[in-house]
C-alpha cells in the first residue's frame, strides 16, 4: 500500500504467515499458547470459508519478509438497524520493535475501509483505558463499557 | 424452562416469531426499521446456517405466543488462545411490560451456558453504563471501553 511507503506491505493473512511470525506478533497482545502449523492452517481455512464474515489483515516488512502487524475485522449480521452489519476490531498488534512508526493507525484504517466497503453501519472495538487514546486518534469514540465473565 | 416459571418459555428463535413480535421487543433497545417478513426470513435462513456461531433465543410469553425478550450469541473464531472462541453478546432486549420479572438476567444466564458449552473461554458484552450494575448482578466485570466508528 503506498500511504505505508515501500518498507512495509499491508496484505491479507496468508498460510506462510506462520513462519513468517504473525503469532509472535498476537504474543505482545495476549496468550497465544501452542499453535501447530496444522492447527493453524485449519484456523486459516476455517475463516477463509467465511468469506465477507472475516478479515484478517497483516503488515509485513519488506526487508525481512516478517508480519510485524495484524488485525481481524469480524462481520456481524444483525436484526436490528434493518439487518444491519456491524464490524468487530480485534486482536490488533504491531510487534514491539516497530512500534511508534503509525503502523497500528494503517491496520484500523484499513479495516474501516473494509468495515465500510462491506456496508457496516459501525465498527467496534473493545481496549483498555490505557489504549483509548490511540484508538481516538484513529476516530473512534467512547461509547461505554465492555463487560466481560470468563468461563 | 422450569427455572423459568410456567409463564415463560425460553426457545431458540424460529420463523414464526416475526409475527410473534420479536422486532417490536427489539426496538425497546435501539432503531430497528422496517423489515418485511420475507427479509426477515432471509436472515433468520443466513444465520440458522452458520450453525455453532450464531445462537437467537427469545422468551415467550406462554399466555399470548409473544415475544417478551430476545438475546443473541455470535461465537468468534480466534487465533490467540490457541484458536480459542469468545462469545459475543448482543442485541438483548426485554419488553418494556415484563421488565422487573428476571427475564434479562434468564437470557443472559441461556446466552452464558451456550458459551461455555461450545467452549469459548469468556463471553463479552458492550453496554452503556446505565446497565453496568444488570451486568454485574449477571456476574459480569467490567473489563474496559467499548470504542465505536460510525459510517
Ligand atoms: C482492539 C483490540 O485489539 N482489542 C483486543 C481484543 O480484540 C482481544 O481479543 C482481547 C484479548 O484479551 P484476552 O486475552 O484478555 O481475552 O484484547 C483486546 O480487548
Ligand atoms: C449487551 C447488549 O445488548 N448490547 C447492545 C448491542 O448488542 C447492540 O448491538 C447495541 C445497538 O446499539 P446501536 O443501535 O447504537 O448500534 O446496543 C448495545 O450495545
Amino acid at each position: 500500500s503506498s500511504q505505508l511507503g515501500p518498507d512495509y506491505i499491508l496484505r491479507p493473512l496468508q498460510l506462510s504467515d506462520y513462519r513468517a511470525g504473525v503469532l509472535e506478533v498476537l504474543k505482545d497482545l495476549t496468550v497465544v499458547g501452542d499453535i501447530s502449523e496444522e492447527r493453524f492452517t485449519e484456523q486459516f481455512e476455517f475463516l477463509r470459508a467465511r468469506q465477507g464474515e472475516y478479515f484478517v489483515i497483516v503488515i509485513e516488512k519488506a526487508a525481512t519478509g516478517n508480519v510485524v502487524g495484524v488485525g481481524t475485522l469480524l462481520v456481524e449480521r444483525k436484526f436490528i438497524h434493518e439487518c444491519g452489519l456491524v464490524g468487530h476490531i480485534e486482536d490488533i498488534a504491531v510487534a514491539k520493535s516497530e512500534q511508534g512508526k503509525r503502523l497500528g493507525i494503517k491496520i484500523i484504517g484499513a479495516l474501516d475501509f473494509i468495515g465500510k466497503r462491506v456496508g457496516c453501519y459501525k465498527n467496534i472495538l473493545d481496549c483498555s483505558p490505557h489504549n483509548e487514546q490511540f484508538y481516538v486518534k484513529c476516530g473512534y469514540s467512547n461509547a461505554g463499557f465492555e463487560m466481560t465473565k470468563r468461563f
